[in-house]
């Protein structure tokens, strides 16, 4: 697994990664057969570890997609100082937190990271939207909602992304027992989203402004909105009241991305989540035996859904994906030349160019230069008995077909000077 | 697991991976298992594939260096036009492979990589030895060993670069089950190494020169020395009789790199093989119902080796590895400017610098410059009150603690060039 830690004075961990849900999914998961375990030593209850995922295969083509991706990614995680490590998420306690850091500046940066990315990979428009766990447990208590149903409620709310709020509603009847007056009371406030001035009206509204949870969690989204205005995020966000994930592990904010896509009356329309995360602060603390507090901000990217969104992107514009990164192939217009392009290849493999030539002895130009043609090689030097004699080599264009000469001794020289003018054309 | 494939004319497979040693002999091992099954599937014999190992895990320092090595081996992959691939190495048949090369030119460029790889990785000096199959089977069967014995002989053989003549002897005839004279006479030939002379000699070799197999191989190798006087890699390998690799798939040449340390006397010592391979045009095939065969010559690089010798190395010069790549921190000198930090730092990030500021709304000053040099960050910008009301910002060399005033529009220009100066410095 891809994975990057963010951290400034050694203060709060900040995580990076590609399958965090899962992992999350997973330790949750170990930590409940752990204590399943510890209740039933003598029993019959097995321990059952889930084996991983098969591995899909790519081809080549895909790779290279990928490949752009993560170092699209890697790069926006490298600008923010993050850093590649392989430690067990749960062994991250490891860390000294002696209370380094103040609050939301981290969570702001996070929210960050996700915007550069999307930008980054120009995959369209799309929204982040924010919301905070303690807003969300207070406005459950403000509406009368028992806290032994906050979780059931919560994932509830969380379908609101998907489904109309009429059947969200009658889930939380039907299903989760609750009145329909108390339905309705969340009712109001889960469809509600905006931007700061939606934080003022809620700071002063009549049941929410009488929860400590729903101040606390108010006061907090008023932090980091104005943090998200200074790193210049604003116009990529979004209070949503509706927004819960699923996942009842994170105790500050949580965020989701969202790509955006026309619907059928003109308007935007989600059409998937494509990073998420929130704070967690009490997760890796799990983990430890002494149960000591972790503080942990995260961001899951979802690069498959990434991966998928590209590879769609491309087909739609056919561009054709090379999988080698060939600049230069070396092909001789006579037979007996072979020689002669080895060391050809040689010097230009010494010089750092990126180069192939036939492995065979004597292959026919017109073969050669197809090749080059498929295979997207941009330059290809040919070889001639004349040529050699003369001093020169001939540069083929292959896009253009027009070749000229070049002393042997410039060969080097030249190459550059166009492989930087094909390197600049988007 | 990392692969890279490389090819022209959809001709001949070249793999080059980290692991190919491991993953041949579960193939063999998932082969011999397959027959198994087929001569008992009403028998007790079960079907065992070996787990993976488990992962190491490694610390950010470590990761720094793993990350650096691979860059430099993908950068010389890439430059011979590999391309990533994520194909099970049984599934490689799916390839056209109608004789489009000729023999030994792909051979040859699998040593050129080795020796562009260990030169780019700077590990001091090394030798690439090279042997041929056909020439060690025409060697022991003119030496007069069975041909049911070869296989156990060159095993034996093989002990050779750790163990000295007489115990492999003693080997040979007390385990083996070879006489003293055929011992011998193998003797004869496994203690000699040398260049293009050597295959010279032995191409006269009474014994030899009757033998169709050693003639075939002693030709061959003739031509792969030949092409690498052309890729300029004669200085770095040795013709070596006693090379013989324990595994017994290679059909054509094998090759070995070994790393050099200096001997007691003063001479040169092998400290351990660090990369190999050659040639297995049966291997993939195996694995095909119609056993077709497959041209496949490979290169094995043992990675885990070389990232302990680059560990090792970098433990000894004292460098302090990095972990992150910020570029410039961003500091206040009072209290009360954290705003003005996040907006730089927003400007700065958006410029495509790496960058990072104190997660703390008023950090102390010291606190903030012992973080830039106990992190290794060359360069920091400091804000303070009387430098935002005279338009400027305090721009400070780390390591030389030199501060000097740059205009506030001037300072990514400035950035600029202060970093490609830092990036220069070796």
């Amino acid at each position: 697994m891809l994975q990057f830690k963010l951290k400034s004075f050694n203060s709060i961990t900040i995580l990076f990664h590609f399958q965090i849900a899962e992992e999350v999914a997973k330790l949750l998961e170990l930590k409940a057969q752990l204590s399943n375990q510890e209740q039933a030593t003598n029993g019959a209850q097995k321990f059952i570890l889930k084996t991983p995922k098969g591995t899909r295969d790519y081809s080549p083509q895909q790779m290279v997609i990928r490949q752009r991706v993560l170092d699209k990614v890697v790069s926006v995680f490298k600008r923010h100082g993050a850093e590649s490590i392989d430690t067990p998420i749960f062994e991250l306690k490891d860390f000294d937190i002696a209370g380094a850091y103040d609050p939301m500046i981290p969570d702001a940066e996070c929210v960050k990271v996700v915007q550069e990315i999307l930008d980054s990979l120009d995959m369209g428009s799309y929204t982040i939207k924010l919301n905070h766990r303690l807003l969300l447990d207070g406005m459950f208590e403000a509406c009368g909602v028992p806290s032994s149903k906050f979780r059931s409620i919560c994932s509830a709310v969380d379908k609101l992304d998907k489904s109309p709020w009429e059947e969200v509603k009658k889930e939380m009847i039907d299903e989760k027992g609750l009145s329909e007056e108390v339905a309705d009371r969340i009712g109001t406030y889960v469809r509600l989203n905006g931007k700061s001035e939606l934080v003022e009206q809620l700071l002063k509204d009549e049941k929410l402004s009488k929860n400590k949870s729903a101040i606390e969690g108010l006061e907090a989204m008023k932090l980091v909105l104005k943090y998200c205005d200074l790193y210049e995020t604003s116009s990529n966000i979004l209070f949503d009241l509706s927004l819960a994930r699923g996942l009842d592990y994170y105790t500050g904010i949580i965020y989701e991305a969202v790509l955006l896509g026309d619907s059928i009356d003109g308007g935007d329309v989600s059409v998937g989540s494509i990073a998420g995360g929130g704070r967690y602060d009490n997760l890796v603390g799990m983990f430890d035996p002494k149960k000591k507090q972790v503080p942990c901000v995260g961001v899951s990217i979802g690069i498959e859904r990434i991966f998928s969104v590209m590879e769609a992107k491309l087909a739609t514009t056919k561009e054709k994906v090379r999988t080698t990164e060939i600049e230069v192939y070396v092909a001789s217009a006579q037979k007996n030349l072979f020689e002669e392009r080895m060391k050809l290849c040689n010097e230009l493999w010494k010089n750092g160019f990126k180069v192939e030539h036939s492995y065979k002895r004597n292959p026919k130009l017109l073969a050669q230069l197809q090749h080059c043609e498929e295979q997207g090689i941009p330059l290809a030097l040919i070889l001639g008995e004349s040529e050699i004699q003369k001093g020169v080599v001939k540069l083929r264009d292959v896009i253009s077909r027009v070749e000229t000469e070049v002393e042997r001794s410039k060969v080097m020289e030249e190459l550059q000077n166009r492989l930087v003018r094909f390197n600049n054309v988007p």
